[in-house]
């Protein structure tokens, strides 16, 4: 079975010899670029071990891989455009080493080449591919939209929380499991069942992120802990705290919310400390469990040999457990 | 045989119920926006009409005429927000009504909604259809990069201009041609056929369209008369001015592209003055002519009956003739 880090290997090697067109260079460079500065390529691995559930010969999703990776980074592209980030993997967006016109488009090839390598594999299995890939695409508009819309509310519920993240970032973990097991030429209750496995794991994969904000170790986790909450960005932490906070406790949140001098480690210590009264730590590791668990069920339901899911049994464990 | 006027009006109806979600609203209402203001329905027209030159059904081509007509709008929308445009069509433009932001993400929805109407066709001829797609897709996006590149550069050739034109505007109708042909299920030599019909049709109707701002009668034509020679767009007019423009004319030339500070009726009649002493009236009306015969020759070529020929031979009249 392929593991985790041979998918990376294969999919990286892979990324890197991708038939990218050099002219115009100003349109195909920031391509290039962008899949260079790396990530974890979890999503094209998910296609590739999903369909290595229901065959031996998983190369044959590795199209659909790369054409999920395409997608996700392209996604990436844009979206640092309208959120104005500056650095994305410890590297210049894309608009600030070129401009906001050329991370514009060079972002409308990227989704156009992601639908050239989606299509790009046996007809008996082309609809459904397509029909899954592009559903999940408009999905991912509607989650970035709704995440935007978010940004300028005081306060969201956690059950619209949820639905933005489940559109925004696990529907496309849950179709790169679905249609590395079309390709696969799985059953539809075994598409289904990898489908959810993958919704799942997104969710989770969700949560960890957003706590590993708070309680990551400094220096391991990729990121700058605290950096969420100095932003008030709705996570799932903040969004409980806010349905959870009564009296004092929900004056002191909603007079951080809107403080706009402050001492950076000051915020953060005074939010943790909001978080440890609500007992957040707790609820948000148990609704990451819930997710986790609800993956494993859909694991175990499928109808093939036991042996087969070793491998996505470790991917569940890691994410639950990544500390990066 | 399938007029355009009826194609026209058959498109608009079909247009008006396309199924696009409501919610987040505003990810979807700029979509139905950019719609409902309209235009000439060109390229969806061509994909009906060039099905109908090999089968009466011309409705099989009618998800891909739509998904034609929908990419050709996200164009529209992403380059309005590359080029600051503030008007399309008598209408705000969408990052105006909206947000840049906005306008980028309802592109990006309209991009993949696009890709989800090109590839619901026959299983037969899925592949092919695809391909041909989002090869032309990718060519619009150099297209508009070139254009951009071109912008900043003080003079481009004009063999470079053509190429830039082909890729930006005439390989979409070329596409629309060849795409209804492969519905319309015609052997490999007649989609070719179509298709370079279709690229010399746009060569001649984007050529047509920068003679029209210098010499189009006012209120004809949709757009106000020498916009294009005050705001020193490249066009077939100004590539060939500048190639041929020898002297003391060259360095009057010179001078009106570099002068910031003018009267705006004084510049349109020095450079039409230029344009006449060049004769570029009649240089322009004469590529515009070798355009319109080679897409006449491919037409005749096609070993069809003649009587299926007719709506296009009077659309590629229309076309060198259109005065908006």
């Amino acid at each position: 079975m392929l593991s985790f880090s041979e998918g990376q290997e294969l999919i990286n090697r892979e990324l890197q010899k991708l038939p990218v067109a050099h002219e115009p260079r100003d349109l195909y460079d920031p391509i290039k670029y962008i899949i260079k500065i790396g990530g974890k390529r979890l999503r094209p691995v998910l296609v590739l071990m999903s369909c290595n559930l229901f065959t031996e010969d998983y190369l044959i999703a590795l199209k659909q891989a790369l054409g999920i990776e395409l997608f996700h980074n392209f996604t990436l592209l844009h979206d640092d455009i309208m959120d104005e980030s500056e650095i994305r993997r410890n590297h210049p967006t894309v608009h600030q080493k070129w401009n906001k016109n050329i991370a514009i488009l060079s972002g409308d090839a990227m989704s156009i080449m992601s639908h050239r390598f989606i299509a790009d594999c046996d007809e008996g299995v082309m609809r459904p591919v397509i029909e899954m890939f592009s559903k999940t695409a408009l999905e991912v508009c509607e989650g970035q939209q709704f995440d935007m819309n978010y940004e300028n509310r005081k306060q969201i519920s956690t059950q619209d929380y949820l639905k933005m993240i489940e559109l925004k970032t696990a529907v496309l973990i849950a179709a790169s499991m679905g249609i590395g097991a079309l390709t696969g030429k799985a059953s539809a209750s075994l598409v289904k069942q990898s489908y959810e496995f993958g919704k799942n794991i997104g969710m989770a994969f969700q949560i960890r992120d957003d706590y590993l904000d708070v309680y990551g170790e400094p220096g391991v986790f990729g990121k700058m802990i605290g950096q969420d909450i100095l932003s008030n960005k709705k996570t799932y932490l903040l969004t409980r705290s806010i349905e959870l906070a009564r009296g004092i406790i929900r004056k002191e949140l909603q007079k951080w919310q809107t403080a706009t001098d402050y001492d950076t480690d000051e915020k953060i210590n005074a939010i943790r400390n909001i978080y440890s009264r609500l007992e957040i730590e707790k609820l948000t590791a148990s609704a990451m469990n819930e997710y986790y668990q609800e993956a494993i069920r859909h694991l175990d339901k499928m109808k093939i040999k036991e042996d087969r899911k070793s491998e996505l049994r470790k991917i569940a464990d890691t994410i639950l457990a990544r500390h990066q």
